[in-house]
């Protein structure tokens, strides 16, 4: 399963266009202080991998309703892109994650950095540097909108919809942090709000919306595409929750089991806790609860899984969800073309394995 | 030494403009999750206080240039210490300073909230919780600014003059976690543009340029803002290095003293260091190196700095940006009335005793 070939055609553009804005503000801030330079090679090498989805969406959404490329529409993309690497930036910090996208995360290369050097607490360091990296990388995104040549209007109303999101998914990233270190076995809708907050709007409904927003699109276009990006960011974030639990390693660039770990609640450990009784549960109580993420502790989940026929209870919920996004894609009015692309997409989604 | 009167005049409106934009966000944000409504309540008690310097500059330069108060420049004033508040959290974190304004920083509250709470590893949480406040601070200081009744092209240029003032202060942070981690001693001038970008720049010039652009003034004056915010904006920080050293801890809202204990490279201990020979340099560098931070180490420290005729150096050092800010503010095509302000505030920087 490949992504439709409408985002290979731009990815390359996007991580040029982020690349490019970097390369220039790696001259500009190298008279600061030795850390422009350094932080800007780094986020070039950060941010320009991926898959560009969010930045691909915002591209997908403005040709739907204009057609034709103004050029400027690769930098909102480039913006948005930068926009998702700060927050994973942060996200890394509070999870401890070490790895993403098959490299060190951005707060460990610091903490190697304060290793390698001797410095006292290298963790601190490396998280200090990595919370002022992510700010640095919000702000970066806001400069590379301020400058971009849409009519200002239209500028006033972006800022607007971007600042509102982010404040949502901090709330929903505070949600997280609460949930994975309390003992809460929050219920099904109180995760899938947090799949909504803190994954699925600001991964579709957002680049969505700037699209069409910048297309000259009404309000009511913006809540048909805000509720579309809610439905196909839901089914993205299950999926999430699948592959981080039974994903190839290689495939996804991160390890697998990670949400054990970190005492994640997802709606794959919410199915599970619900549907099994007896041993099966105490062995999955014991593996969540004590986060024990070895290589057969995943395999009794899976096994377990398998019996209680969890999958299939995912499977049920991710059809409904892509029905409702189906109904909705019917409801836009654009091209045949471009709505064959959000099928895709939602398809792709559906059925991903990296 | 109290503040111009003129301050005095707009700090309610300012705390007003916060809080009832924090009061109708905490209604918006309670449908989301738990924190919303806990946030905003905290950030109330924090942002609602302090001396809102920043907010002031705003309002003072818009009406150096325009006369006529307009009613959103309280708006916009507002937001800058919004800003500055989401700073502080971040910088809290990174200082491990757990007092503010004489009440327990945010970062400190959430993991009193841990404790309390019996989390697992509180500390972690609280760092967690301070990440996404101060991120969410930031998203709804823009916010703010997005929906300002200006004229749209000013926006952008606001957007543009904060985004990228605001990379700088992070690139100074880092600078600043960097040399307090370090063994390093930098010199006067490195220890002078670490002053500029944490704090001189988006203390006052950033306020001052702020005001000028929305009242419709050109680049060279904004500049010339620009420049006299430096000078008065370090003579700020020095005089906040002697605060935090000799100053009185129910005057100023936090314990003297931390920047040993955090290991700054202020420009008082490079002074300091660069002045004494024999015994008296060995106590300087076994208190700062050890980071000894007690009521006979600071006292010997003063007796040092006094014998060794440091405070004249820095007094010396003070006086020169003094002249240079006098001439700048001079060269200013501005009323009177707003020249005393500003000659005032000079003063008050110099001298003020918390």
């Amino acid at each position: 399963m490949t992504m439709n070939p409408f985002f290979e055609k731009y990815r390359a553009s996007i991580e040029e266009s982020i690349i490019a804005f970097l390369t220039k503000k790696k001259d500009e801030l190298s008279s600061v202080n030795i850390w422009g330079e350094d932080l800007m090679r780094r986020f070039s090498g950060f941010a320009g991998q991926g898959k560009m989805i969010r930045g691909g969406l915002v591209i997908l959404s403005y040709l739907m309703y204009k057609g034709n490329d103004p050029g400027w529409i690769v930098k909102t993309a480039s913006a948005v892109e930068l926009i998702h690497s700060s927050l994973l930036i942060h996200d890394d910090i509070m999870d401890r994650d070490y790895v993403r996208r098959g490299e060190k995360t951005l707060f460990a290369q610091y903490q190697e950095l304060g290793e390698n050097e001797k410095y006292h607490d290298p963790v601190h360091f490396g998280e200090s540097f990595g919370i002022c990296a992510g700010d640095i990388g919000f702000f970066l995104a806001f400069e590379i909108l301020s400058e971009v040549d849409i009519y200002p209007e239209a500028k006033g109303k972006i800022f607007n919809l971007w600042s509102k999101e982010l404040t949502l998914v901090g709330l929903a990233q505070m949600q997280d942090v609460y949930f994975s270190i309390s003992n809460l076995e929050p219920g099904e809708d109180e995760i899938l709000d947090l799949y909504r907050f803190k994954t699925a709007r600001y991964t579709f409904s957002l680049p969505l919306m700037t699209g069409a927003i910048l297309a000259g699109q009404d309000t009511k276009t913006a809540l048909h595409l805000e509720k579309l990006g809610e439905c196909i960011g839901i089914i993205f974030q299950i999926k999430d929750d699948e592959l981080g639990l039974f994903g190839d390693e290689k495939e996804i660039g991160k390890p697998v089991g990670t949400d054990i770990e970190e005492g994640k609640k997802t709606i794959y450990s919410h199915y599970l806790l619900k549907s099994v009784r007896g041993e099966d549960r105490k062995s999955v109580q014991n593996i969540l609860h004590q986060k024990i993420n070895t290589k057969s502790a995943l395999e009794t989940l899976r096994d377990i899984s398998q019996k209680a026929h969890v999958h299939d209870m995912i499977r049920k919920k991710i059809l409904s969800l892509s029905e409702e996004a189906k109904q909705l894609i019917y409801g836009l009015n654009i091209e045949v073309k471009y709505r064959e692309i959000l099928l895709d997409i939602l398809e792709y989604n559906i059925n991903r394995e990296r």
